[in-house]
């Protein structure tokens, strides 16, 4: 799936598989060995949480992994569970559910580019059964072993943390930056904070977070994560694989069988009926808001995604789910009746007959009662930027993305501080006893990075910065700052930074590729940040003067002589004239061969006046890509002083969920 | 000054200020207005702490600051100092100096890049005076006044911290990994610890201090530092300018006469006669070791620094100093006598005639007495790298850098873990009673990433965290760990991240720059690190077989065939192939058109299995730079609870200072 200009290339899913083009070397990530356990060796577990297991038994049928004369997988496996100490059980006896349906699949997969290459892909016969709905209350250490091939044997330690039930917050928000790094947070302050001799004057509101803490994104089966993987990291515990939602992924055909984890909006909803609020600036659909509820392999899945933001689980028994208390965000292509909602139906309506208040800009969204369940669907797609909204807001007037389904545009788009403030005054209204969470994802900071429009990633990081700062306004004025564990993370990085400026003006007047690189300046020619030096002689209200209330801090010029050099560490072929881009997002590169062609050029209308870069992704890629670095948690509010040092992402849901009470050790 | 191969390659020191080609806008960084005072506006100083004021009066004799009329700058200007709410008094009598004499002289500058291209600098006349060796003792904010040309002022607030003299680590550990980021510490965790589905089985030493911190490394003029100036803010408290150590830079003819701060070192000596060691892996004349006793504005001062680190500062009146008592690192070229040496001189001789031991290689520095001071210079220039050191040792028989001067190869040089127990050892045995200061540099992880040599910037940081391990293991053998603040940190970062794999089997099976690409694999093709997966058909002791002892965290195969897709935001010209460099020290980019030319290309030599990726650095960089983001520190030990959040990197002095009970509230 490839979109190329306009409103499709805005739609663009940063992270998903579609660039993927490079070597697939694993049969069944999860499953280096042929018998295969999820959650497999190493899971961590809330007590009470519950989860499905799968147990696949894999037979090749070629490649480098065949067993001469195995081509049938052992259907008389079995999978026994253990508490530390004690003697194994048959897992249907142990968690007291039916024995389950033996399953058969096959899949195919490629050993290595050089099989893709030659379409060479390796044969899988697979056995496999699916225990569902299951739970364990006490915490400790498990086994689970499955036997199989007559004396073969998989095994899988799980730890059930010790983790009291009691409650210590009554609320939780939970920001994510998504792909939001330290490096960009830094070059955010830069833009938007006046220092005088090196000292800043103002901070980030991030930055006054008294509890500092970096977690680890490895995922279940490859070192770079995406943001389905990483959001189910961060609601349910589980690591997982690249494009699942709160399941791991098994290997079978359907990508609604995968066996789920249930997450902490699932959980804090079950035990205590607690609000829950999901905002999000790209479509709603999108991976970070989905992983909240869905539960499906392939977050490509956007109509289903949609169903079980209203519905919950409904093709298998799970945690009943009667809808979040707000859903705001973009994604109207996913609502309104037609081939991107679920089944064709007019989810608008459905959630209408749910008795959500539905609206569809800001002026009604701000007039909106406080009393009502509310879905805000304010644009197709992934909202408007912080830039395009505030300082090019013509650009808003050329994408059709009425979020009515009427090919009009949407010109009222609330930002993600309007939706987050009103959020919290609907979830505060409907919840001041039993408490509400909150997550509100600064989507586009991935996506602008991904199309390596710094400007723009870095308005939307000062935008999330700008919400964090109402947040916590808005939750002293309500009473309710003392009581509410507020956390602001990053679901993965890119790799960005500045390394200087670049004077745009000798850049753009340079003739030769290689002069225009004469324009970069480093260490000490550097200089200063232009950014918040407005310029006297531009026009009022131009990109040049901008003028805001004191203690909003945002550039006071987007378009300075002196512009920062920054760039990522992975890039398209592209050209890069440091300059921001006025008509609207960028698009870096551009399939020049053809449609569908995945061969991918510098866009000969991007950046023209700049110099060409080769990039070094494969050149099936349009765009930029996710990057290993841990990324910070600024926490405060009760139990901040857990989220201080070095530790994985699975850690911030144990985190939070000790804090709002959600471990049970027995069976309610 | 460019080197180009060999040894000549090895000395170049990555931030110096040779690449900087581009625009240099600044007047005097720390001046924008005709009227300058140093220490500037914001500056702020440890109680009792020593420092030179520095005041300027600029006439501008062309250019777009010239003054109609006034081209001989004011000489009657005068410099007041008042205490908040107090009456302004002359500065000589505030501080109870005698007046200075005026100084005078001219220097120019270039506006831009234009004019710098057409050779048309601006021309400066200055009037100055420089009080010296002065000191503020009672807390608070006070108003530095400098009045010239008839009504014209500038003014400088200071602040004096309120920190108490009370002492509460008997001694501090500081590691400095220079360059070093949090993305960097990510990707040597990724090679050198196991994981199993994504949670780690071990973690690094640094990972497990319990507070973390980031420092926002802005420097006074520019928002990015080199390691001179950076180096100053930590141990000093006060930002300074590209190339500068321990003063704040002047616009004077000679880089002897910039006004000082006083360094915590000097006034831990100053005050408690304490232990002070210094190590580092670069020549120990380079800025981050330098920075602890040197004062001149140019880093590029060798002879003169290795000088300051035997007899302090000798050409005015300033904190008495009588050596280290340890010193180990490289760059003999300054110690045996020479034009590398100050004054010619033979600076061994010079240090033993002082009582020092001098040791020149590993063996004979374990055998050396803990009781004596020490110095220890064990290379001509930079040391080896971790990776030539115990990865390809045949490598170190190449470079003739044996450290007496011979012309001989240095193949017994010990690594950082074993020059910084040596130092500790050394410490603990001459200050039981008084405590001591070390300030341990790895050094060469900004200087392989400067080169782009990924894997041996990684190995650096390894054999940091060995060290970092080995130093608590040993302070608690001794006693020592609870009364030792341990700091882990950096000076600067370059914008590096990790984004994936490569399969070098298949990019070096392909012809075409663009088919190579398509062997890196992103997202879940990235697959699992493979440096800890040990080539079992590999010769045993092979680069693709090392066996390490339990715990001992380094790859087992640096040559595996999936690499890190990995890379920096700036570069120059240079070939990529992801292969670890087998041969010695990257060299990634070579001036082809001549040898003074400042015109670099791509090295023919250098990764030539990859494809080419052109730079966007000016094309006279023939490397990497620094970058902008903000750097980790990760502190255990007595006041570790000052350094959590988001803070300054002059922070950190005033956190060190306190900690020692370096501040005085009056005249000794």
């Amino acid at each position: 799936m490839r979109f190329h200009l306009g409103l499709k290339a805005a739609l663009a899913v940063g992270a998903f598989c579609a660039q993927c083009t490079a070597q697939t070397y694993q049969r069944l990530g999860s499953c280096p060995t042929l018998g295969c356990i999820l959650p497999p060796d190493q899971a961590d577990f809330l007590p009470g949480q519950y989860f499905d297991i799968r147990v696949e038994v894999h037979a090749p049928l070629n490649g480098s992994e065949v067993i001469p004369g195995y081509t049938n997988p052992d259907t008389n496996f079995t999978l026994t569970i253990a508490r530390d100490g004690q003697t194994p059980k048959a897992a249907a006896s142990f968690f007291n559910v039916s024995e389950p349906t033996l399953e058969t699949w096959n899949f195919t997969w490629y050993e290595d580019l050089f099989a893709k290459a030659a379409n060479t892909p390796s044969q899988v016969r697979v056995a496999a059964k699916a225990y569902r709905h299951v739970a364990l209350y006490q915490p400790g250490n498990y086994i689970a072993t499955l036997n199989y091939r007559n004396g073969s044997a998989t095994y899988a330690n799980w730890t059930v943390r010790d983790i009291a039930p009691t409650r210590k917050a009554k609320n939780v928000v939970m920001f994510i930056g998504d792909g939001m790094t330290t490096n960009m947070i830094t070059a955010a302050r830069l833009i938007a904070h006046h220092q005088i001799n090196g000292k800043y004057q103002s901070k980030l509101a991030m930055d006054s977070f008294p509890v500092l803490g970096h977690q680890m994104t490895h995922s279940l089966d490859s070192y770079i994560t995406d943001s389905a993987n990483s959001a189910t990291a961060l609601y349910t515990g589980h690591k997982s694989t690249v494009n699942a939602l709160g399941v791991y992924a098994d290997s079978s055909k359907t990508s609604f069988d995968d066996p789920k984890v249930e997450t902490i909006a699932e959980i804090f909803y079950r035990l205590y009926k607690g609000g829950v609020g999901i905002v999000s600036t790209a479509f709603i659909a999108d991976a970070t808001p989905a992983a909240l509820t869905a539960h499906t392999r392939d977050r490509g899945q956007y109509g289903a995604v949609i169903d079980s933001f209203l519905n919950g689980i409904t093709n298998y028994t799970w945690t009943n789910w009667s809808g979040p208390d707000v859903l705001f965000g973009g994604g109207a292509e996913q609502f309104y009746p037609g081939k991107g909602s679920f089944q064709g139906k007019d989810y608008y309506a459905e959630f209408a007959n749910k008795n959500y208040t539905v609206v569809q800009n800001n002026t009604i969204l701000q007039k909106s009662s406080n009393s009502s369940k509310t879905l805000g669907i304010f644009s197709v797609s992934n909202m408007a930027k912080w830039l395009d909204r505030n300082v090019y807001p013509d650009n808003l007037k050329i994408a059709k993305t009425a979020p009515d389904g009427s090919n009009g545009t949407a010109t009222d788009q609330p930002g993600l501080k309007e939706m987050t403030i009103k959020a919290l005054e609907i979830l505060h209204t409907r919840h001041q006893q039993d408490g509400f969470f909150l997550m509100s994802e600064a989507a586009s900071i991935d996506k602008q990075m991904h199309t390596l429009d710094y400007d723009r990633a870095l308005g939307e990081l000062l935008e999330l910065d700008d919400t964090i700062k109402a947040t916590l306004s808005y939750l002293e004025s309500i009473g309710e700052l003392n009581d509410t564990l507020v956390l602001v993370t990053a679901d993965h990085g890119h790799g960005f930074d500045v390394m200087g400026n670049v004077d745009t003006k000798f850049l753009n007047a340079q003739k030769d590729d290689r002069d225009k690189r004469g324009a970069v300046g480093t260490y000490q020619n550097s200089g200063l940040s232009q950014y918040l030096v407005a310029n006297r002689s531009a026009p009022v209200g131009s990109d040049q003067n901008l003028i805001y209330n004191a203690g909003v801090n945002f550039p006071s010029n987007w378009d300075p002589r002196y512009t920062l050099y920054q760039g990522l560490t992975a890039n398209p072929d592209h050209r890069e004239n440091y300059q921001v881009h006025k008509t609207g997002p960028r698009l870096p590169a551009l399939n020049i061969t053809g449609f569908d062609n995945d061969d991918y050029y510098v866009n000969y209308v991007d950046a023209v006046t700049g110099f060409i870069v080769n990039g070094t992704l494969p050149v099936s890629a349009d765009q930029g890509v996710h990057s290993l670095t841990d990324v910070p948690v600024f926490t405060r509010g009760p139990c901040q002083e857990q989220f201080g040092g070095v530790y994985g992402n699975i850690d911030i849901f144990f985190g939070l969920a000790g804090c709002l009470g959600l471990s049970r050790t027995s069976h309610p």
